[in-house]
């Protein structure tokens, strides 16, 4: 990480950091680094480098895709040199276009990894099924034409929590690496409104499962499926279309926790 | 507003309508029709040709400016065909981009017009106070660095409240055809966390009268400028830079009566 040919004394020993940040998605091709195009990882990066002259790499909780936000995300990252944390994020936050905010910076242990450590994450898919989505919610609610019935989607989210193999529900689950087994803390349903919430909790999901999940919730919420169904497609563990991908934009990383 | 050369009939009369749509200004060039700009107003009587095809004028209770949103706009047009109005509603609103909607179409009365008709018009202007502006709300809220103090404000709002000459308040007052006399009625200042609100009622406003109040209040809430200048700048009845334009992105015109 040291980017310098400086010998290394005591101020300049690895320091790691950990920071929070929130994102609209939006914009961005997502958050991990890509040749050729602006992701939130890639952006974060940037301005580090202006603000520190050092050119490191980010590593985040996980990653979101393409018009995915972040209420809060959870990165860390090595510097060589001491920052005043607050001072850090004044600079980052006034260099960093207004989609990207930084919220907060700690020093961690040298040991602190952001993925790896993640005790719970929380995710909200948000659907708005009144008949005309606010045009300044357009890129933070999915919209249903249906109004959706939201104890026939609690009840199959009921069937959903706990240990599984959530393969039916992941977008290619032979991307995954080793087991598709997850454990599902919590998935709530709650409706203020024309605004329908989904929460889901858990250590870890898989690639698209939210999205997953929030497409299945959907569909028994405008009742083309009974909430027993969930049952079925859990036990099939095959990806087929009864389970669509809910759009990106209803969806945002909540919190994650450590 | 007959676009067609076929005599009229019964059937083909005249019909005026009234319509409210609202917006998100932060993509469009503003309200009026400009050559070779995306505005609002173009965008909705392009539509509006699409469906019924008929190339026709929208008249809106007003303009406002780029950036400025509408939470509740009215406009009136003349169709020389019958269309219902729920079907012409949702016709509209499947081309429309999703920064413009229809919330609502009546058949009005021939004379209805919905910029002389105007009772009272409410505009509101959002201010965001805390440390960080949340990436969500960048084309919502002002960020105001400085926390504001609301009774200082309040104390300058009720100083302008009522029948005043506003030529001091107004961007360009030689633009205003006639006087710059105008009647405000209610003026308030509330706060919610972070957030604060300026609602500003009136009959009429002046060219950027709501921004130039805005910007006024917030020099105010800094405590720059102590709330009895109001009255000193309104008997100047001349713009200067004690009044700063306050930004675009934070001011939504949130009602129009009639």
């Amino acid at each position: 990480m040291n980017s310098r040919s400086e010998p290394r004394n005591a101020d300049r020993s690895t320091k790691r950091y950990g920071m929070t940040v929130t994102y609209d998605g939006t914009g961005f091709a997502g958050w991990q680094v890509q040749p050729g195009k602006s992701t939130v990882q890639s952006c974060l990066e940037e301005a580090i480098a202006r603000i520190t002259g050092v050119s490191l790499k980010i590593h985040g909780s996980g990653r979101t895709d393409q018009g995915v936000h972040a209420r809060k995300q959870v990165v860390h990252f090595d510097l060589d040199r001491s920052f005043t944390r607050h001072s850090l994020l004044r600079a980052l936050n006034a260099i960093l276009p207004p989609d990207v905010r930084v919220l907060a910076i700690r020093r961690q242990k040298p040991d602190f990894d952001a993925r790896r450590h993640v005790r719970t994450k929380e995710y909200r898919y948000f659907i708005w099924d009144g008949p005309i989505l606010p045009p300044f919610l357009r890129n933070y609610r999915t919209h249903s034409r249906k109004r959706l019935n939201v104890a026939g989607m609690r009840a199959a989210a009921r069937l959903l929590v706990g240990r599984h193999d959530f393969a039916a529900f992941s977008a290619n689950p032979n991307r995954e690496m080793g087991s598709t087994v997850r454990s599902l803390h919590a998935l709530t349903v709650t409706r203020t409104g024309d605004e329908v919430v989904i929460s889901a909790k858990g250590e870890g999901f898989l690639y698209k499962m939210v999205r997953s999940l929030a497409g299945f919730l959907m569909r028994v919420g405008e009742g083309a499926v009974p909430p027993s169904e969930a049952r079925n497609i859990l036990e099939s563990r095959t990806r087929t279309a009864r389970v669509p991908t809910a759009p990106s934009n209803g969806l945002f990383l909540w919190n994650v926790r450590y």
